[in-house]
């Protein structure tokens, strides 16, 4: 695989695990537990989506066939989609959602504050931004995850639940393929094995805070980077798309 | 009425249209015709729910029963609620939602603008706030209708149909009630009937810009000062307060 066509798909990656994100958390603005929290999710929301837009128009700059990032977004199957699988899963509650971006923020954190040094100036800029956003996205999720936790009975339970069904999806956010190797080498991407040990002490501590403890189970899925997704994800384009698309050539 | 009956009201009146009406722009978050204006529009329905948290939290001060703004929020019936009839209609399309908002966005720059001089402190601060935030959705919402109006048949066709239909609610913008009365007399409240030809002069010139003329109809519909609604606001409230009302008295 060529350098140029790994960063397009490095990109696109990123990208696109952003937006899908993006666009689950939507789905609460408006509907949160009260308002502040509110205010907090469209926030995190709107970082997310920036983000997406960001590293989605620099995908279609490394691509070089003129792809907007709108092209990206709203022309593309599912197929051609490779955000990671935990972000295309269904919120559930509240405290399901909390724990699965508890998850995230936690991988993200680590690994955007080293893509932060990547050689590639754009990337790592993008990285730069990210990183302040992600630290106050994390003390947000992880301030949740401690408070359900150490809450009723119910909320401790809802969180547990809600771990249970995100844990088999947090595997995959440390494959590798080619993509990586290729980058890696330049200095570009983030080696993401170098990430899981600080990952897994942050979130079984972040656990034991909650009064849970780390699954025994170690299957994992994954198909993300070849484009596989769960059905889950077709849905979530069917809606986010359909609008562009009922209008491909509108001149707004 | 008394002084703080009436500034209860105003609050709530004040609060409750920003909050409904940022209710109805959230059903756009991730489903804006692009990237770019998806951000938008988010960030404008944050300046709004960021607005009414100040607004209800301000009237649960004033009323002094220990009410907080999610207890107005969210623990209200349908008429109990002030907001203007205006902001619970149906977005339709895009170009609908644009032209209310711009309707709305014109309203309120003049309205904030003269709140801002009120010799309520609380009001005066909150209104600063939001002239700078207004003064940004205006000039978002102007300029799609300006984009709209000279775009293809189709969007000017899409544009004027939206207009006629929320046309018939922009009168209530400027009625006044008891509430208002105490108020001005104080100094507190701005005096709706001055904003008016200021307010028409405005629009009608946007409209020329479109290449859209203002209707000739007069009839106008009325209620929200007296807690009257369509069914709509039903719905709203409805979708709004489910998961606050399951969990009324969850410790988070």
């Amino acid at each position: 695989m060529t350098l140029n066509e790994s960063l397009f798909k490095y990109s696109l990656r990123l990208g696109d695990t952003s937006l899908i994100l993006a666009q689950r958390l939507s789905e609460w603005t408006g509907h949160g537990p009260f308002l502040e929290e509110d205010l907090a999710l469209t926030n995190i929301t709107l970082d997310l989506f920036g983000r997406a837009k960001s590293l989605l128009e620099y995908a279609g700059k490394v691509e070089g066939k003129g792809r907007t990032e709108d092209q990206l977004a709203f022309f593309r199957t599912d197929r051609e989609f490779f955000n990671a699988l935990i972000t295309e899963q269904a919120n559930g509650d509240y405290a399901k959602t909390i724990i699965r971006q508890a998850c995230i923020d936690c991988f993200d954190l680590l690994f955007y504050s080293e893509l932060a040094k990547s050689k590639d100036n754009t990337l790592a800029g993008i990285a730069q931004k990210s990183v302040k956003e992600i630290t106050y996205h994390k003390r947000h999720s992880f301030s949740w995850v401690i408070r359900f936790g150490n809450g009723t009975d119910e909320s401790k339970q809802r969180l547990k639940k809600g771990f249970e069904e995100i844990w088999e999806y947090t595997g995959e956010l440390f494959e590798m393929n080619a993509v990586d190797e290729v980058l890696i080498k330049e200095g570009i991407a983030v080696d993401l094995s170098t990430l899981k040990t600080n990952w897994t002490k942050e979130i079984s501590e972040l656990l034991q805070s909650a009064h849970l403890t780390m699954p025994e189970g170690t299957y994992m899925h994954t198909g993300s980077r070849k484009g596989l997704h769960g059905e889950q994800l077709g849905l979530i384009l069917a809606e986010m798309q359909s609008l562009p698309r009922m209008h491909p050539e509108a001149k707004w």
